[in-house]
């Protein structure tokens, strides 16, 4: 185990109604006047963003707010609501959505109080140190942004998707998770949120760090949640339980919890972003695609931890590391199938994937070397890519 | 899953030589003069106060100090406290030791802002609404008071123990962890706190509440890593790794993450308590003692879950659900026996235990009923203390 901080201050606001909360939890942390972030119409059509609205009114909160935020989020979006925040003197912004959707408010938040561009943060020519209070009512368990610290969006004009990770600046201060609001989520995005928060473990469960029992042992048990959740959502997605277990799993993957005491590794991650940059396909989807891939590379050269995982979270009866490391990776794959997700670029609706130009832009924008359970070159990440064809 | 509100701010700082981040961290919080909080003697003999207090030198904050808390910490250290912080005026309390340190120093920094007796908060006749701030210094990994919002307290001239329960008001600001500090624990101190652990998140699985499968798969998850990890800290009080696990298992036994979506039990820490109030054991020994005896009682009434832990904490196959639960049992008590643990009243060196005392004190202290997995009246807690002769 190595030495760690971890601090994880969001209020969960968990269950039925609890969206009634907002305008109470928003005047809590002292918001006079809110940016409401929204995406598509569908937090407009189920009457969500009214019921949002309504609360903040209660709580004699004023409110303006900033729809239209798109899926791989771009900086289109974080720059308007910059402007919004600045010209009606915002002091709070309330993400009313998924991922994507919290990502802007995120980067809205770090953008309004900075003088150069909200993009430094990004490129890492400026660390970042305050950002207006961030609230969130989740729509889309997935991304783990409504208890993480980190902010993922694209640059558009260079097809750039970087991802900002901060330890406490960025972490929204309340979250309102209500499983009711998921019911209407299409399968896709279901099964797609559900490869995302499973990939948000394994980033962190494939470390060099030895002696972790502790959060290898959360950390499979909450993949095991997640796999037995999964196909009753698929099934009957009127299924509040599920949803619920589904939507709590999402957060807890990604709130850090099963990264302390340990190196993460994020090379899969890194990876996908090339695809969804390039090719814009749903994250969650690019990382079912890579994840069996990467774990493939693997399974031959350092089969150790994905052989545990396999045996732990697969209850693979294998005794050799690289056999069950392999049997492991079947069993994921199927899991990924059986809830309809794609596992090949082919199946992902890509053809013929342009993989040294996502092996050069990988390289440019993440370094010659990524990834922490073995480092990898372009050599290495070409071949992960061949390797999901 | 029930509706909930989960919040669990408290930093951690991990690791080797952290204690010397005390005064960093206490003047983050804006600490300018500290009541230091601590136990025995083992404290000053290791020089972990000294580091302690040269590092909130280093901060330039000045400091008192209150020593000599019991384990079962009493209501006159707290008042001690209370006296030392308003006549020295003391903004922030930093307890240095195990669970009865930090109780008794949250019992203090809720009675400093407060008009009447502190115990008024423990008796349920006041609502702890704020408090000074608290830090922690970790030494004892057991009852997880240091990520905790909870305070167990005893009034002396009654030998009542309360625990006072708040969702954020006591939770530690910050708490450091160093397992190198645990690495002197006697055996037996060790093994209590194990005990002590699990039960705090056996206390929470137990429940009605069906449907949390994400809950219990984490649960299970620290469970078993505890299992795994304690016999090399016993074999090996030395070994830092299999410290480190321990150390953060105890934490996230009891930070209220294996609760959320849930009701609790906590019949088997009332029992314990009047246990360890009249007899003065170590309260993880107590609860070793009684938690096999409320399983046994529970195995036959609804074994539904029991039997769930023993095949998924213990592997059990058994297929029957109260012989599964049964055979679970055996596991737990073995278990406890292995790391040198009594799981009868006899092995706890109480030869003819005052049951009908005891469960007097009980019901008039906890009310008629006790228990969220199933009520238990008197003649329910008073099977359960046979069970445990």
């Amino acid at each position: 185990m190595e030495n760690f901080r971890y601090c994880s201050p969001t209020k969960y606001i968990f269950g039925r109604d609890m969206e009634k909360e907002t305008g109470k939890e928003a005047a809590a942390i002292g918001a006079k006047k809110v940016l409401i972030v929204y995406g598509g119409g569908s937090a407009v059509r189920s009457g969500l963003l009214d019921r949002v609205c309504e609360s903040l009114r209660n709580s004699s909160i004023e409110f303006v707010s900033l729809g239209g935020v798109q899926p791989n989020p771009v900086d289109g979006a974080v720059r308007k609501g910059i402007e919004i925040c600045r010209s009606e003197s915002v002091d709070t912004i309330i993400a009313v959505g998924g991922g994507s959707v919290i990502d802007t408010a995120k980067a809205i938040a770090l953008g309004v109080p900075y003088s150069g561009d909200f993009w430094d943060f990004y490129s890492g020519k400026a660390i970042a140190k305050e950002a207006l209070p961030v609230g969130v009512v989740l729509t889309i368990p997935a991304a783990g942004s409504e208890g993480s610290g980190n902010s993922v969006i694209t640059l558009e004009s260079e097809k750039i998707k970087i991802s900002l990770r901060t330890d406490f600046v960025l972490r929204p201060k309340f979250a309102i998770m209500n499983p009711e609001l998921t019911v209407t989520l299409p399968a896709y995005q279901t099964a797609s949120g559900i490869a995302d928060m499973m990939a948000h473990i394994m980033e962190r469960y494939f470390t060099p760090t030895e002696n972790v029992e502790i959060t290898d042992r959360v950390s499979e048990g909450i993949l095991k949640a997640i796999i037995e959740e999964a196909p009753k959502v698929m099934s009957n997605p009127q299924d509040y339980q599920a949803r619920a277990n589904i939507m709590w799993s999402g957060t807890l993957a990604h709130n850090g919890i099963c990264g302390t005491g340990r190196k993460e590794d994020w090379a899969s991650h890194a990876i996908e972003h090339e695809i969804s940059a390039m090719y814009n396909v749903t994250h969650g989807a690019g990382l079912a695609v890579i994840f069996p891939a990467w774990m493939t590379f693997m399974a031959k050269r350092n089969p150790g931890k994905i052989a545990q995982y396999a045996r732990r979270v697969f209850d693979v009866k294998e005794t050799n590391d690289e056999a069950a490391a392999l049997e492991g990776i079947d069993c994921l794959k199927a899991f990924f199938g059986s809830i309809g997700l794609p596992v090949t670029f082919a199946e992902l609706g890509i053809a013929n994937p342009d993989i040294s130009e996502m092996v050069r832009r990988l390289h440019i924008n993440k370094g010659e070397v990524i990834g922490g359970y073995l480092p990898l070159r372009a050599a290495d990440t070409t071949e992960i890519y061949r390797l999901a064809l």
